[in-house]
């Protein structure tokens, strides 16, 4: 635990608002770490991401959030505050490639992401006993369309049980549900194949061979409602050549899928993204 | 001038035919420089360029032509044989942004390039003095649609009387019509922005802009008649951060633009690039 | 013009010292554009770039450097202010290759760098005619060791008199003096070949193509009197393959060049390079 | 198993080398699959791989070896052939930073790694239950320079025993002696980090981290017996900022280890890669 605070917001500029915000954290004892702070032109919105050390710091969260509430309405913020005081807890779904999985549960046990992976979910037997190697609660839970809604019912009743913060979609190959989203608001990491020019979703790895395209791309964002079109947190690509059978695309890209999605989910974790929008700011 | 011959050959796969190829070569003398073969599984094609030097070689372009051709019926060969002892003549046609010419024309002028630029095309002015400095004749061709037809046949004749051998569109923002294009088939190579998703092709630097895009691509490509879905040659990106404004985008998509469309150019003069099934190899 | 200022500070951290430089500046009338604020945990000193306009901010330079600089007394700041009010001047070295000054000055003369290149001095006279072009003042001041101390007086007297604040190294293969290098401490920057295995300095490119190295680099520094070991501001890699030649190796050498030094000298124009400890940190 | 050999050869050049083996494959059945054919005009040396399908050919490996050798001769041809009939024998040594192990493992057993890892030796014990869970043998071998010529003659009998094929050193941080290196030759792959500027190699991100490099590298080589001079594989460097603390760099750091030591293994197993004059060229 870093025993930080963060605060990320977003606002219309108006003069002095960086350093009213600057006065009223020391003068509550912030030790500040990090202040970034930039004006999007276009839009004319200052965005702001400060975290400082609680170590000195005399406001609990209920403190801060009462008297930084009142604050924020004089200056139009819209803003979010997070203690870092406890691990977060993350929710994996996956469906049978197990590639990113089993990056998040490297990196989670190495210590790299500050998090506490609380269960994997699967409509999959395939992933088991890497959560049993892993420690780590797996529920198996198979999807048809019919039996969708009441899945996502357990699935949810799941999530509320381990007091999830964060689900991590590691290739899960399943529709979620309107409904299911939004009770996860920017709360649901996804990672997608991407390529250079716009192909058809399905079968894109296909797609892109048959067109001998020279980059393949991956993209990892948040999940809203309207599929697979949320705010964009990062993208890689990786070059591929003329000797490169499909077998060799297909291995590129889960290569970049955990690549991307490992750096998406630790950038969450560190409440280095702000969105405004429909963009993710990433503040690394 | 490089005295060298290059062979391209695309044809479904049979035993035996690069072995029947290197012999052939091989009885008239052939020194055989850079031999590239390869097997695409999912066609069941067989891909090759073959480079050689002329030096000791007994066959002129005509017998060459007549003897090869004989021999590929056998074969099934899709072929293409390219004499390099002559400098191909190229003809860029330009708007008002000017980077990709002026690389252009300091490769050219440095021998990066192995051409001549005979001629440069352009609607507006801007690049008179530019052309000068070069010594490549310029001729300004305003467009409107209702004189297209009547440009491009000045275009066209143009184009002919300087023998040119290849277009390049380094930022020609005119349209071309199919007419036009399908007199140099495979010959013309344009530069386009590209991104990880798709967005549609008005304002792309301004739509990527605000959907917070990481990566801005590039893609140089042939121009067939179906426009800006011709063989990919070549595709780059570079990222994008939120302390980039619009003026930071536009600026790094044109270095991309001049990397990129160089690129392209240069493997098309050193004949590296097959296309087959609408896509483009390029053996480099 | 901007018509901004921009105050770089690096000093030991210690509690509320942002949040004094924000009053300070708020107090005056500033609005802040851009503020990025970093510990360096390792030496637990605050890094901090702001940029304000100056639109409605009451003190002119001489006024910020007095207060300021008392201000600064009081928590033992390292700063450095720029108002950006006037175009600064900068002179291009270069040698016979003119790839690096081709780059420069387009960029120049497109408005993306923001400066006046005012000279430009060369050991050769092969940059003659582009330096006319572009109607920049061109001098040829050869240089044998015998004559370089007294060719560097000349040399720093057209500096001077160009009142020159950025000297760009763009491919000058000549040695440069301690003595004159002292004249302009970190107003001076260089891009030089870089490879991920450390190969002596003579023919780097040989060197690197004869030990088959796979990633071709280049670094844009700050010169230093310890030749090429000044703060690295840039760099910058491609890949080469087993079908470079030397020549193709060279060619891709310096489209790297040309991009890091760009991007440094723009970086530096911009004020958005902090140097301590011999560092180079880069607010871009 | 794919069924196919493998042939890979270098030699001074001689016209109608390549025909000739060409010819010789055929007559035998080859079906050829991928012919790479360079001219190194630097040494003036005949570059060749050339993978064929075994089923049609009619030389088992014994004859094989006993007709081209003489053919060899005749040529002065350096050669190697792979007969791809039976799945590598692997052995991966490690010590306690196991982020490339479990990516090995991962890839092995998935398929995308064509080999069998038979077993894993380490000097600490942290790998026994990834050992354990992926099912490889796992041998502690703690060693201290007291011991060295000991442990390394039983790690000799254990690879001998599991008839290993390759070495992998997967982070492992123990000097291995030139008399054993000697009895694998480019059989044993390293992989280490890689800067832009040479420092020494003690604690190379310490050094990199203060001298405030801004790519980070990593280098798959083999191991010769003059350590980490053998010739160079593969190289992929990332980019770090100001904002990336020295846990930062090192975590870019493994992330970068792991995948240019698993595609160097990959391209070995594939038996793409040609070693000369102490360069790998990598025909992939």
């Amino acid at each position: 635990m870093k025993n930080t605070a963060v605060l990320r917001i977003s606002c219309p500029y108006r003069k002095g608002t960086g350093t009213a915000i600057s006065d009223f954290l020391c003068e509550y004892g912030a030790n500040i770490i990090d202040w970034d702070e930039h004006l999007d032109n276009a839009l004319d919105l200052l965005l702001l991401r400060v975290e400082w050390s609680l170590e000195d710091f005399v406001l609990n969260e209920a403190c801060f959030r009462r008297k930084f509430g009142t604050f924020a309405l004089r200056f139009s913020l819209s803003w979010e505050v997070e203690y870092c005081t406890k691990t977060p807890a993350v929710a994996v779904f996956v469906s049978h490639h197990l590639h990113c999985l089993l990056d998040l549960l490297h990196r989670y046990q190495t210590g790299e992401l500050d998090c506490d992976i609380g269960l994997i979910i699967s409509n999959h037997q395939s992933a088991t006993l890497l959560a049993e190697y892993y420690s780590v609660p797996f529920y198996y839970l198979p999807v048809t369309p019919q039996i969708r809604a009441q899945v996502e019912a357990e699935e949810l009743e799941l999530l509320a049980r381990h007091s999830v913060d964060l689900i991590v979609l590691a290739r899960y190959l399943q529709v979620i549900s309107a409904g299911f989203v939004a009770k996860y608001p920017l709360k649901i990491i996804n990672v997608r194949q991407s390529f250079l020019s716009g192909f058809p979703a399905v079968e894109p790895y296909h797609e892109a061979f048959t067109h001998g395209v020279k980059l393949l791309g991956s993209t990892g964002h948040y999940v809203t409602p309207s599929v697979d079109e949320g705010p964009i947190i990062e993208q890689e690509v990786t070059r591929i050549t003329y000797s490169d059978q499909l077998d060799d695309v297909i291995q590129k890209g889960r290569d970049l899928e955990r690549i991307v999605l490992s750096r998406a989910v630790r950038w969450h974790l560190d409440h280095r993204i702000l969105c405004y929008a429909n963009k993710a700011v990433v503040f690394a």
